[in-house]
């Protein structure tokens, strides 16, 4: 498992913290670390501490950042990328209308490539995560939203405007009475983000239906997406019944993918899929019930390999790509 | 308007006839026809016909077969683009499991290339229709069915299992009411193709809607979606609130693939564009009102430019592509 260069630095810029990891040249991560994002203290202040923790991250690993071949960043949207600008990202309230490419290739003194969070994650599992050796692959990012990335022949799909693989936002329903973050309505994201999947229990619990959890729920407490995931393997009846109904919605929103981009793989990652192997039969389940019969049969459903370090090393596949001396 | 060499053979295969055409360079049309197909009479009576139909078609033209470069054929799904063959596409009973382009070259000693017959016209619109000089288009045919076409840089895209781009199989809804043709619940064609557009209306007249139309249904006559169109036009109340739905339902559609594919432009294509400018007008509001914010601003929303000649133009355009001299 030694490394071999050339190595390439990964950002993962995130509203609260941002790790950062130096990968090698066959997408081993080799160091890492995270930092404060502090974002309301600005990019000036983020970017800064940013490059400093990668010096000390390349002198740890006996380098100089000078010895990396170029850096990637990923990064929440919306943003620019064929500006390579950050536009107004919510979560990073000090970092708007900022061209962070070049201020951390300014920083670092390395090249540097801008790349949406989901989308650079994606890049990751399909350069060494579940989607290796795959010919194209669509990964939802299951979390406070649902992310997307689709990388086909090796190419991220950024569409014309960056909104290519916006697909947490494709509608799946013509229900109005359920709106994501972004206020779209009837959005996959809406049915089956972590922060919905708890909506919907509370709901239910609200409409009379017994739960293990309604005593919680009276005590004002906040649940979490993964408490009722435990509730539904502990037997409760109500929480089983809020599972099965994410698995189906996140099953049509893969099913709308294989109907359009029509992958190898389609990839699942995030906090979500700490729920396990049992979940991933459900949405495979209703994926084969509601797909047309060639992408029902062939299509490869699976969860992520790597992590939260998808980002950063997807980050640095994404400079690898545009920068590296070995393709 | 002086037509240049090179010279490409496409073929518009349906179940109902086959259209025919020699396309140049520019991809303007040099010469049409139409022959019947009569599927049930098989394969090798078609191809047969069909290369005795290219034949006279060149010679009226003063050119042989062999003046042209290669063959494209559009044609219904599904099928295997990777091996070239049509698999069982209902519409063309008597052509199953066939190598088409292979058969088509051998009798027209042209080489030839199959493509899905959506994927065709959506490229012959690239290539020299409403699509023409923009990076990337998605393509809706509004028909019995509703097809669907994505060209990215100039690049179809396929997908892994020729079901890219089978986007009129979307589903937008989680109602289990509606079915499409291949029997799939809540999908874009369910809800908006001609047919249902026509069965929209049916169920609200039996439902005790009032409308103009009621006593042709009364008599059991069968309406077309144009007469709906008509009758909204004509001010009647229930057809123009079906077609204000159809044109909601639409733009889900569309909005979609904006956040999915993120397209230059989004083009309409078939019988239904005949509803006019107004319809069109309906569309991109419902699609402004639903995209986020920097797609509903440049995402062009158009209607087709080549009427019924764009699948032998793409055809053709395929052709050029794989085959051509030029590129």
């Amino acid at each position: 498992m030694g490394a071999s260069g050339p190595f390439y630095l990964g950002i993962d810029l995130g509203g609260t913290n941002i790790k950062i990891g130096i990968v090698d040249d066959s997408g081993h991560s080799v160091a890492k670390t995270s930092i404060p994002t502090l974002a309301a203290e600005g990019w000036r202040s983020g970017v800064k501490r940013m490059g400093q923790a990668a010096r000390e991250l390349a002198a740890k690993s006996g380098m100089k950042l000078s010895d990396l071949e170029a850096a990637g960043i990923g990064s929440p949207g919306p943003m620019d990328l064929k500006r390579q600008i950050l536009l107004n990202p919510h979560n990073l309230p000090g970092w708007h209308d900022t061209a962070i490419a070049e201020k951390v290739s300014e920083e670092c003194e390395l090249p540097a490539v801008l790349q949406n969070d989901a989308n650079a994650a994606a890049y990751g599992e399909y350069w060494v995560g579940a989607g290796k050796g795959r010919h194209s692959l669509v990964q939802f990012t299951l979390g406070t939203g649902i992310g997307c990335g689709i990388v086909i022949a090796g190419a991220i799909l950024e569409g014309e405007h960056s909104h290519g693989a916006e697909a947490g936002h494709q509608r799946i329903s013509l229900d109005s009475s359920r709106r994501n973050g972004t206020g779209l309505f009837g959005s996959l994201e809406a049915y089956a983000s972590a922060p919905a999947v708890v909506a919907r229990l509370v709901e239910a619990v609200s409409a009379g239906h017994p739960s293990s959890l309604a005593s919680r729920l009276a005590e004002r407490e906040e649940l979490t997406s993964k408490e009722v995931f435990d509730a539904a393997d502990a037997g409760d009846e109500l929480a089983k019944r809020i599972v099965d109904e994410t698995a189906f919605y996140l099953a049509i929103g893969a099913v709308n993918l294989m109907h359009i981009i029509d992958p190898d793989v389609v990839v699942y990652s995030g906090g979500m899929i700490a729920a396990g192997d049992s979940f991933l039969d459900m949405i495979r389940a209703y994926v084969r019930d509601n797909a047309l019969p060639v992408p029902a049969e062939k299509t490869k459903v699976l969860y992520a390999l790597l992590g939260t370090d998808a980002g950063f090393i997807g980050a640095a596949g994404c400079a690898r790509r545009k920068f590296g001396i070995s393709r």
